[in-house]
């Protein structure tokens, strides 16, 4: 909702109140409270207890990475961003290269200081903001194990599916209209409309807090799935805010378990359930009813099979699920060689394409589909892409878990019910909230240690007919 | 553009800002820093010295009310508020009474606080928060002249508009296109939608900062004047918020000097340029462009004598601006008397009655429409009444000054230029930003004191055809 023109203002808006918060977190008075809760922790319970740790964390956190830090890397990212979007525009990498190299130094100078008080190595110490408690050693255990199979396996799902036909579909839809379809789908998820909204927004994004919740996605008008997708997405975060445990609202324990598990509920509803045969039997109906649209094209079949099109691709917002974590395996491993000064800038892009040339056996044209196809990095957002990666392996293994406990979800969600997925979503992850490190969550929540194997039986069984 | 149910967490979100603000303000540290600037007033420029001054006002302002008192005071207020709306559902005064007690108990022990921290009369120290510098004996004088004045002048101009026939307008006039309309004015006015928006609100209001600007305004579907005058309105604070001086930005002397002044410059825009003659002209063609509308109701005699018909409406924001400041007048008394304990809640609809009749010559029917048709005391909002007659008092005499200085005004206005008149306010009031307190900036900007005559004079010439 915000005017172009305003986000200078906007910044020094959230820069003000970054710098308040950094204050009263670091505050003696904040150390002293935690230093005498900590000495009498035994009187406290479990959530508690959970709670003082989390406290305890954004107190470390906010120590160690000095206010004037946050503010430089800010102004360097906020500048580095608009940089970016010229260098794309221009399809020039070395206008974008110098303000890249300030930002990199800014953030390994963030990793080291952070590195030091969670005594963690600095690229572990970015990943933990992310993913509490996940670190490199985890990371490449699943990475390793992805990237031995998922070449082999989008190989052979690509030769089935060249076999099948896929029938375009025409047709302009209204931006009235597809809202009008996804709030009957978010309303029939349980997205609480009294206290929350659906806006347009060119980056799809949810913000907000319990009780006043915001969901944005994109139109596009030739296409009433990618809006669609993008709305399950966001749903999927928001569904997960609503449910953290509400005895502890507005407390650090009473938070989403960060960036990761967050991604894990917004891509178990765009790729699992959004692109699942069930909800295309849902959804059918419902295209019919909001388009009058009628024709082979839009038969479940079809359409199903339209949203689950595996190709080798150069762009990751446009990777099917398959395919998807390679392009974060690639950049997990540039974006280590960066921050460690074992990749200079300037040589970026050629071990860019390298790496594309080597996973998809093809080179982007352009910087816009090569390295300048992410913000990330401009920001400063170094560690956070294994999040992609990680909430995909996490939703994979939470939906195993969930449907071998529920096997009618299926036929739940074809019917447009979706109680049951959320009751046990909420009951499992959601109303954990931040009480337990990502990896007991997970454990707690499937009783399998976190790890790759329930996407690749995943995979194997959707796209490969095969149990994996 | 909040969901409806949010409203209970938006006024935690609030509180939360209030007290660590209130906390930052009544800090030792503001203090010391306070005195040690005052000690070295000597070598300090005077807009420096006025934003000093600025500074001080806010923290006494704080130290007077302690933060308990203010989140009492806020709780209480959205407490009385909904029982205000029921009251008025239920027309059911009794429903209200004793919340409206509660809310008037706590205005009442800030009053006496920020009267004894200011050195005045309690209720003088509510006003001097909306109406920094300007007292009931400032106050009395020109409200004894508007009473004195306003109701012959009022039955002389219903008189003579007796004779007027108003042809009534027909039609829906559909919100995109009505929104049209109010954008291309706004933008000739020189609204900077680049840095600003214009929305819907049930209840227009304009927010924001200079950089980011937010005027609301609501639309009537057979009415199109409602909602462009309510726009009008809105963007007259919204042109004065962005007039305020660059150089002091985010500084206490860089602000709007309070409500008095910010409601002189949208009534100035809403009755005096809005329902002028000259704007009538501009406006004329412009309603033709974008609702195809012709015949005689719609030209421009028609259409002004539509915008200014004087009548004894017993509601205050249907008023039109003759008979508006005796509803003001009116409430100034109560709200004096409520305060003082000299009138008891209770009684509260009898007095209401008894002043209508006798200004009026008419009683209400229900207290929707009576004594539970403004949320101002419920919202504990006691002294803010008199802003709006002051207002158009102050309204009326830049009015004066400006068009003595500048008699080309109202052609360009008549051709929809506004530069000249937006030139003038900025150098002469919005520039001015809060200075100098409210009578000086009068004073300065027009070479007069601040009184009634500019705004008797305007009103007779207008409506009597007389020089006052």
């Amino acid at each position: 909702m915000m005017p172009r023109g305003s986000a200078d203002v906007r910044g020094e808006q959230l820069a003000a109140l970054e710098t308040e918060c950094h204050a009263l977190l670091t505050a003696p008075k904040i150390t002293r409270l935690i230093e005498r809760a900590q000495a009498n922790a035994q009187v406290l319970e479990d959530w508690q207890q959970a709670n003082l740790r989390e406290m305890r964390r954004q107190r470390d956190q906010a120590m160690a990475t000095p206010v004037l830090l946050v503010s430089r890397l800010a102004r360097a990212a906020a500048r580095t961003e608009s940089f970016w979007a010229e260098a794309r525009r221009e399809n020039k990498f070395e206008l974008f290269a110098p303000h890249l190299q300030e930002v990199l130094e800014l953030v390994r100078e963030k990793a080291g200081r952070l590195g030091q008080a969670l005594n963690l190595p600095p690229y572990d110490a970015l990943v933990d903001e992310f993913s509490p408690g996940v670190g490199t050693a985890d990371i490449d255990v699943i990475f390793k194990a992805l990237s031995r199979r998922l070449p082999t396996m989008i190989r052979e799902a690509m030769e089935i599916q060249s076999r099948e036909t896929v029938l375009p579909i025409a047709g302009k839809f209204s931006t009235g209209k597809q809202r009008q379809l996804i709030v009957e789908i978010m309303k029939a998820i349980g997205f609480p409309f009294d206290r929350g909204r659906l806006d347009e927004a060119e980056h799809p994004f949810t913000e907000g807090v319990t009780g006043d919740i915001r969901v944005t996605t994109r139109y596009e008008p030739t296409d009433p799935f990618n809006g669609l997708l993008g709305a399950l997405h966001e749903t999927g975060h928001a569904m997960y805010d609503l449910g953290t445990p509400a005895a502890w609202r507005d407390q650090p324990v009473g938070r989403d378990r960060g960036m990761t598990l967050e991604e894990s509920q917004s891509l178990l509803m765009e790729m699992i359930v959004g692109r699942s045969r069930a909800f295309v039997q849902y959804l059918q109906p419902l295209l019919l009813r909001h388009f009058a649209v009628t024709g082979p094209e839009w038969e479940p079949d079809n359409v199903y099979r339209r949203l689950n099109r595996v190709h080798r691709g150069l762009v990751r917002v446009d990777a099917d699920e398959m395919s998807y974590p390679l392009h974060i395996l690639h950049r997990y491993e540039l974006e280590k060689q960066l921050l460690a000064g074992e990749l200079a800038v300037r040589d970026l892009p050629a071990a860019w394409n390298a790496g594309m040339q080597q996973r998809f056996g093809a080179e982007p044209q352009g910087y816009v589909d090569g390295c300048l196809q992410d913000v990330h990095w401009a920001l400063g957002s170094f560690g956070y892409f294994p999040s992609y990666a990680l909430g995909i392996v996490i939703a994979a293994q939470v939906w195993e878990s969930l449907h071998a406990q529920l096997p009618e979800v299926e036929l739940q969600i074809s019917r447009g019910e979706f109680a049951g997925l959320f009751d046990w979503l909420r009951e499992n992850v959601h109303g954990m909230g931040a009480k337990v490190p990502i990896k007991e969550l997970v454990k707690q929540a499937t009783d399998q240690p976190m790890g790759a194997n329930a996407l690749l039986r995943y995979l194997s069984g959707k796209y490969l007919g095969s149990a994996g």
